[in-house]
């Protein structure tokens, strides 16, 4: 394998001290001269008619600076999704609210918002506007929102579907293939709302400019995206906009991909009326109430195999709560499909999904973005289907996954997979062998080890556009500054890109800086998400440096009068290698003669000797990218207390093909996170609703996130199958680490206890039923 | 005349209501979370030896967090102006000077600086630092200082003559010129130290991160070059540093091309002690002592002409007053000969010209850079000789002045001037057949008119080295975004770069946003000084445009299914135009059948339209500027009280070839400020110094600016010679509006009077003793 100065090194984040040392920048530390507090008020109804709305009195409150309601501010139909600013047609991004509306469609929805001196008095306001409601009938499970009788949500989406979208992915034929197949197991899944649980809250600043400028600095994964709808909503040119991370976020997991929840279009609301600059930071309660959750839903899987364990035919269907408004809704079923599609080789296959509307809190974007909710009931299919083979589900498994070259029903290719040295690593890690053999006759804690594999995307196409650029440019010095559009949420871009542009500028990393996440001072990218960021933006950087160096190397070959392609540029110097033959011709056809008696130069005094004749070494990249299928295969070992039905994880072996680790120490962190993420899921986190549609779990003590109480040892291994598609063959892991955790868990509890769960997570009041029921 | 619909309007800054209203940003203005305040102690004396310091008192103050001397600082030789980054081979940059040394050279050379939680808490610390000091010899005069017997400022250094550089221009044989000329006239004139007296004192924040990178906001002119300074000075990586303004400065005209005074390097160092960020902002009173100054010195003019008046010979000496370090002491002198040779066509010339340290605050770049002071004297011996030869004086000048082609000194081409017409204007305006003809006899107040011309460089080659860079984004909603390195100090460059960049890319100034001033944000730029900010930077704007533009065309080109060339773009529609003959092939040989049926398209709905198939249309401008001569008239009218001694200026007719005005409003206000500057610098703005080399006149109760009171009528008229090389015809006129005010204000009091001043400025006593002198 390659080996690389930078890349391929943990090398210690750039943002390291900062960050433990607390003196990084997040948006709920800023602080601008004469900046006012907004709060926003919040409808406790499921769903209402607001018939009127008196803001006087809040208005007459001494520090009180602006009110702003449906009646003030712009009537846009927006997204708060950035799928409104990169779906590509034929699809149609579904725009389904407001700022404000006169009606509320769940318990949290915005009804007004106060921008005072202080939080207090604009909590205080909050509390003098008089609204009257005519409350309206409610729903809040998907497939009753399906029934005819269901209330209507929003009007111009009758059958309560998010722009009447139905998925359905038909890949050979699979009626035929289930008609031929010699056994068929059919199961239907449900799985809860998740939360993201970021650190920090959505937040925004926001400033409108007595010249008409706005800027905006906030939690957002995507600042281009989040300047287009911000531009949309605001009816003024994207130009004049200006969106930034300040310019670190406290994670993102998918929660502000366009908007963080409402946070920048009513900072910038609310600075237009008062004309100060404006921030706005949720409490938790409201992060949990008023910002997107992950999709639950319904998920069944049909699989049909040939006697000999070849799977020949899969249904799939996935009927998912998409809450009161439109944000990834449409695409999350999407990637749902292919994702669940895309890990076997199965010959016949179709998918039908899509989300429908209820009265709760909108889903959206959520690490993982539908293939969480696939895997579980594939991977628990996959298992029931070994059993009834009478096959080692991690044969059965080997059997038929996915090799390069494989046809499957994506439009880019499988063009690499370690997924079969995951598997075989992950299972010695575990120790697959004791499966089945764990637990004494009669004993109370029964052992179980499970096991649950998948793939991802490391991009958003295709289901939405994704493209990227970035701009490299040599400083006087040799030193290298790259600027990119893209935020780092916490999962290290700042570093890994550097390490990107540091490799093939030939440079330490010390000599690299980075300006990211900043609209005004970068050229286009989608953002932070998909998986892509170090995939697709990484390619950028790769494509920019490359052109820098490019350059580079061109004057340096007018300087050493060699041909630049027998230039090196290593360690920050150019050296010459090989010989002359005859002149020495560059590519472009300028020929050099009478070779220099220098047979080297520092970029620090080439960069020095250009700047002195005038010159930049300036880079631009500019890429859209193809998409890499990641792997990974986890294990799982679980203890279940049969007479508490608590569930501990002993273990997670989690052994993930990221195509190349560019720093592993990152690649770990982002896979050890995303394990207890995908424990948290399988365990403990649910968002529930009561019988009006409030939340019975909108706060970090009642919502159970898995804690570091809760981690199990976890055995992370990389797998590096060196992808042709991705900068220097990495592909996507920023979402990978929760896709198989749950299914793998579910396993484990199943090789334990011999109960089949169909619905997570496994709390101990679920468990402890099944038991009391299995016992009878 | 070409009409463009852009450029070429006055439309209103896009600054004016945030600068009216106060809300615009300065650095003055900015706070950060736990920043410090830092003051600087300064020496009492004009040179001496630091023989002792003692910090300790300081350091224990109660809030006091870093105390820096030359114990604790780089010992990293710099030059405070961007000479050092830009100065070209064989030329060698003078680097004299640390952020604090242990000799003192000025009253006013920095000895230590604190910082603490308040200004008054820092300001206090200093009166505890103890200082020994051992005086040495000072000199203040540039003649005295190159005596054998003047002591000797820097040691390595030992003539006194920074670098020991002393510039020589032969042109055709003077001596032989001189032999052949029929009069020759030769005098010896004194220029004063004038202020910049910019309305924001120098001030920088800054921010040293854990992680290494260093953020300085501050007031320089020339954020690029500052980062490369204080990469040299503090050893770090130039990619670790980020210089901007935020955004604005109140005003430059030379004062901190480079550093803020040492502002930023203060600030640096005391946040690199302290780790937290440091603001230090100059009082009006340091600004005065501590800040570059225009050079004051000796000026002979010998000028030799045929008795028909044909100039045929010019000597030309310069004798600078450096000050105490060298900023731009080597160049100052060098234009000043470049542009006294350039203004009339001389077949023989020398110049010779230098500086000379002396123990006076240092000397640097001040609006006109050596100009004013070679004109006011060339200009006041061209009237003379007219004299002599019984000349008009006008008729004098126009029968010399350069015209287009004619060989001159400078290695680039005089490709444009409208001298010609602007005297021909100026004296319409200011009535010139009145001249002589004004007072009655025996009239106490006695009226004069006066003329002067010049020419001015519209960028820094061939000085130093002058290149500049741009970006242009098309944003996905067809509006533009620019991003360029210049400041706009007051001068308005961000309306007008982004009205050239309107015009190029065919949309209203509405659409356009400018990024600006930051380093991190634009490629490299040496910043705006020169008068180069619209030719030289303007001119990388138009090439970026026009690479968008390219890429625009291209695009709709495919779109429409026609060749680019048929395209026109304007008010940000791309329009069909001519016809096809046969296939429709563009340039690249890519040819286009079958016509589209849409005949235009918007930039908009191109713009999404490249978004949706992942494109951005991205432009870089990278261009190395050639050089034009702006030229103008100024006629000015003054009134003597011969009683009081007393000039009031009536009328100034300014009359200016600016090549093209891109925004006459803006043109005019540079011209108008300039003529100000230019009554200030004739009648009565100087520092003197007491014979302790002590600043008489330290702040605006000494220090005589012109003000409301003197500002007479000014009638500026605009002249439009479109330069081929400029962009849109544009040259420089940021500087050129106090080039001849003096020389026409000397001329018409000598109209007035009979009395030939060989120094300015003509204060009331300077010309009170004059009268009385002359009336002996």
């Amino acid at each position: 394998m390659k080996e690389y100065n930078v890349v391929g090194h943990s090398v210690r984040r750039l943002d390291a001290v900062e960050k433990a040392t607390g003196t990084a920048g997040f948006t709920s530390d800023m602080k601008l001269p004469g900046m006012l507090y907004a709060k926003v008020l919040r409808s406790p109804y499921a769903h209402a008619r607001i018939l009127s709305i008196d803001t006087s009195e809040a208005e007459k409150l001494p520090g009180v600076k602006a009110v702003a309601t449906h009646k003030n501010t712009p009537r846009e139909l927006f997204n708060t999704s950035a799928t409104m600013t990169f779906t590509v047609p034929p699809m149609v991004p579904v725009l389904d609210q407001y700022i404000f509306d006169n009606v509320v469609r769940y318990v949290g929805d915005e009804v007004a918002a106060v921008a005072a001196v202080t939080e207090k008095i604009a909590e205080a306001a909050l509390k003098l506007i008089k609204v009257e409601y005519e409350l309206l009938p409610a729903v809040f499970d998907p497939l009753e929102a399906m029934t005819p009788e269901a209330p209507v949500i929003h009007e111009s989406h009758k059958k309560n579907i998010p722009g009447g979208e139905v998925i359905q992915i038909p890949y050979g034929d699979a009626e035929k293939g289930f008609a031929e197949s010699d056994l068929i197991i059919e199961k239907t899944f449900k799985v809860p709302v998740q939360k993201q649980a970021q650190m920090e809250t959505q937040a925004a600043v926001a400033q409108v400019g007595l010249d008409g400028k706005i800027t905006v600095w906030s939690t957002t994964q995507t600042p281009h995206p989040t300047k287009m709808i911000l531009a949309k909503i605001f009816s003024v040119p994207e130009s004049k906009i200006r969106v930034l991370n300040p310019p670190y976020i406290g994670g993102g997991f998918g929660v502000r991909i366009g908007l963080s929840a409402k946070a920048e279009p009513i900072a910038v609301a609310l600075s237009m009326l008062a004309k100060k600059p404006v921030k706005i930071v949720y409490t938790r309660k409201e992060d949990f109430i008023a910002s997107d959750t992950r999709h639950a839903g319904y998920v069944t899987v049909k699989l049909g195999a040939k006697k000999d364990g070849a799977f020949h035919a899969m249904y799939l269907k996935a009927i998912l709560n998409g809450g009161a408004y439109c944000s990834f809704s449409c695409e999350t079923p999407g990637v749902l499909g292919c994702m669940g599609m895309a890990v076997y080789r199965i010959p016949n296959q179709f998918y039908y999904g899509h989300s429908v509307y209820t009265n709760t809190t909108p889903s959206g974007a959520m690490r993982g973005f539908g293939n969480p909710q696939a895997m579980y009931p594939i991977e628990s299919v996959v298992d029931m289907m070994a059993e009834q083979l009478g096959m080692d589900p991690l044969e059965l498994r080997l059997k038929n996954i996915m090799q390069v070259g494989d046809p499957w029903p994506l439009p880019y290719k499988c063009s690499s997979t370690g997924l079969a040295e995951c598997i075989a690593k992950g299972a010695r890690s575990i120790g697959w062998e004791k499966r089945g053999k764990l637990n004494k006759p009669g004993a109370k804690k029964l052992r179980g080890i499970g096991m649950g594999v998948g793939t991802h995307c490391s991009n958003a196409w295709p289901w939405c556009g994704d493209y990227d650029n970035a701009y490299i440019t040599v400083q006087q010095d040799g030193s290298i500054h790259l600027a990119t559009g893209v935020p780092d949420m916490g999962t290290g871009t700042s570093t890994s890109l550097p390490q990107i542009a540091a490799e093939v500028m030939g440079v330490g990393l010390d000599k690299v800086s980075i300006t990211f996440a900043d609209s005004a001072s970068t050229p286009f990218t989608i953002g932070s998400h998909a998986s892509r960021t170090l995939y697709a933006a990484g390619t950028a950087v790769v494509e920019a440096a490359r052109d820098a160096r490019k350059q580079v190397l061109e004057y340096a070959g007018e300087f050493l009068k060699v041909a630049p392609e027998r230039l090196e540029l290593k360690d920050s110097v150019i050296y010459v290698t090989g010989q002359a033959v005859g002149n020495d011709c560059s590519g472009s056809g300028v020929c050099q003669t009478g070779e220099s008696e220098r047979k080297s130069i520092s970029l620090k005094e080439l960069a020095y000797n250009a700047h002195l004749r005038n010159k930049q070494f300036i880079g631009v990249g500019r890429i859209v990218p193809d998409n890499a299928p990641p792997w990974h295969a986890h294990f799982a070992e679980v203890e279940v207390d049969t007479e508490l039905g608590q569930i501990r994880v002993i273990k997670v072996a989690a052994v993930h093909d990221v195509g190349k680790a560019v720093n592993p120490m990152i690649v770990e962190g982002q896979i050890e996170g995303g394990v207890l993420m995908g424990i948290g899921y399988a365990l403990s986190e649910e968002i529930k609703y009561d019988e009006k549609g409030k939340q019975l779990h909108d706060s970090f003590h009642k919502y159970m996130l898995a804690t570091a109480d809760d981690t199990p040892e976890i055995d992370v291994m990389i797998v590096e199958s060196n992808d042709p598609t991705g900068p220097f063959g990495a592909k996507g892991v920023g979402e990978t680490g929760l896709v198989p955790t749950a299914a793998a868990i579910a396993n484990a509890v199943y090789d334990a206890t011999g109960i089949r769960f169909t619905e997570i997570p496994l709390t101990e009041e679920r468990v402890f039923r099944a038991l009391a029921e299995n016992r009878k």
